[in-house]
């Protein structure tokens, strides 16, 4: 199973705008051994992230950059190969943030074994991985929904909104997607039983969200940010909760939109309509791990929480890949197939 | 202690940008007799709020705006002058919202009996009233003051900040207020004990704030906006959380500021710093007056929070003193005092 030679994928500069292949560079380093107290893993499943424009930044955020040079951060779901670990055996599936390479030496520290009762190992990267934790900690948390209360969700059919989008419906709520393509739209109504899909390229997003939210919006599951963050203000009703999850929109941005500067109507709206914006990552609420998982799997087995995965075979193809998820390109939870196990 | 006539300030019509005296206009209307079901009020003091500003535009609000040609609304201490109601008797002292008039009728809903023993009866619109209550029930339950934390609060001087600086200080925060003439500044040091002031006059307002907060701001209670919410945000601390109960700098803007259009970098700031920003009236935690009551009784007894009060003349000059509001003017709580009692 070992090789001679462990391909990894760097971060060759930082990207002005959207993300390009010549931001990646390619490495063939030679395979170390683990040493006393470490495992070499096999990454058999890359996960790519919206949150990964970040790190490719210098500017100042909740994570570290990567440095220029540095293989590239990412999850990962990887087999022990051998083991210096008390708690790891060869054969185990480990999830963790080994990055963009077909190789990693580990310490065990910050990795979670994948119980493969729950589910396809490639749902640790998704639906019982770190966007599923996403979307129950930030809905259930900031959104607390409530039966017959109207949800938004932007990116409803990426791979944190989906989820968002069908645990509202399990908790009685109206909800309502927003999404780029249409097929996206069909996908999240038809299959994952959203009462509506709004396309974010319609010129009249605003009639549109006016008639498939009759009662205002009681949450709005921010994941995109920009215009479609403007065009639901308005329908945002007194005591709304809007989580703040991700900002799709802006990531790429290199310089801020012309005026006026809408902040004063952002502060108007949070003040008259008592509104909470609130900001979070899935580690904020890492103690809630547990119920996440019981009550997830359990969800995802019964058929109640339904996933899609998009797969792109070969570490080779990440950068590429990657380039998607800017592109509203992706169709579910966008995965990198490394390894097979 | 009956007149035949009643004197009554009425919104004249809507401002553009500042309020002026011109906005209002005077009435002497005949003084009607209480029905059966109804009580004949004096007013004794009158309430002069930044709030009042939003009820004189037609913008869609938390309340409904003051009709051309009503009595302009206000909170007030009044003295039951006759009564038809079982609960109330003449001499009586009650807060209410009987607006810029010397008399009132009242069928007493919405009508609290101010207890006399808890300090003097003007306190009921300011340390032991509605700006007291906004300022307690923000900072305890939007805030969430814990010790040792940094706590910086604009107008810091105001009827609200110069409370929610020191409750911040018995919470045994370091508490840095921000504040526009160099004796209000003075005045919140010296006399209530916040550990810094800023004046927002000064042309480095954030080399002075990073001074006044070395471990950053963990929370910023919100009463101005526009420039000092800007200056502040470079400075908030992950989780710091956003109470928003005012933003008396925009309230007479006429237009938005020219751009950049500022609102991605917020969302980037209350993403990555998981911030909650949040806003509030004092009525959304009404079922906390009990506990308000006794605490801060207790507290302005003991000495433990000092109040100021900026008092005005005569109800003919509610109208001019209302604009010292958005001039930074007053100096402590404004109040007209209406009558004697």
């Amino acid at each position: 199973m070992a090789t001679k030679t462990n391909r990894r994928i760097l971060l060759a500069r930082r990207p002005t705008g959207e993300p390009s292949e010549a931001d990646f560079t390619f490495c063939q380093a030679a395979l170390e051994s683990p040493q006393p107290g470490q495992m070499l893993l096999r990454t058999l499943w890359l996960s790519l992230d919206p949150y990964m424009r970040g790190r490719m930044s210098d500017r100042k955020s909740y994570a570290p950059s990567v440095a220029i040079g540095e293989v590239m951060v990412g999850g990962t779901v990887s087999e022990v190969v051998t083991s210096k670990l008390e708690n790891f055996v060869p054969g185990d599936i480990v999830e963790g943030r080994t990055g963009w390479q077909e190789y990693a030496l580990s310490d065990g520290a910050g990795m979670r074994k994948v119980d493969l009762a729950l589910g396809p190992i490639s749902t640790a990267l998704g639906v019982l991985g770190m966007p599923g934790m996403t979307a129950y900690f930030g809905l259930l948390n900031i959104g607390q929904p409530k039966p017959r209360e109207t949800v938004v969700v932007s990116a409803g059919a990426g791979a944190v909104g989906a989820i968002v989008g069908q645990l509202a419906k399990l908790k009685g709520c109206h909800v309502v997607g927003i999404a780029g393509a249409k097929e996206k739209c069909d996908y999240v109504v038809n299959e994952l039983g959203f009462d509506a899909c709004i396309s974010h390229r319609e010129p009249a997003l605003a009639d549109h969200l006016q008639k498939a939210c009759p009662k205002g919006i009681d949450i709005y599951f921010e994941n995109v940010g920009g215009m479609v963050f403007e065009a639901v203000l308005p329908f945002l009703n007194d005591f709304a909760r809007i989580p703040i999850c991700g900002l799709i929109a802006q990531y790429n941005d290199t310089q801020l939109p012309e005026g006026p500067n809408q902040v004063p109507l952002l502060m108007r709206a949070i003040l008259t309509h008592r509104l909470t914006v609130r900001g979070f990552i899935r580690g904020d609420f890492i103690d809630q791990q547990a119920s996440f998982f019981s009550d997830m799997s359990r969800w995802v087995k019964e058929g109640q929480i339904k996933y899609r995965e998009d797969i792109v075979e070969g570490l080779e193809n990440a950068p590429k890949a990657f380039q998607k998820l800017f592109r509203g390109e992706n169709f579910g939870k966008l995965l990198v197939k490394v390894a097979t196990h």
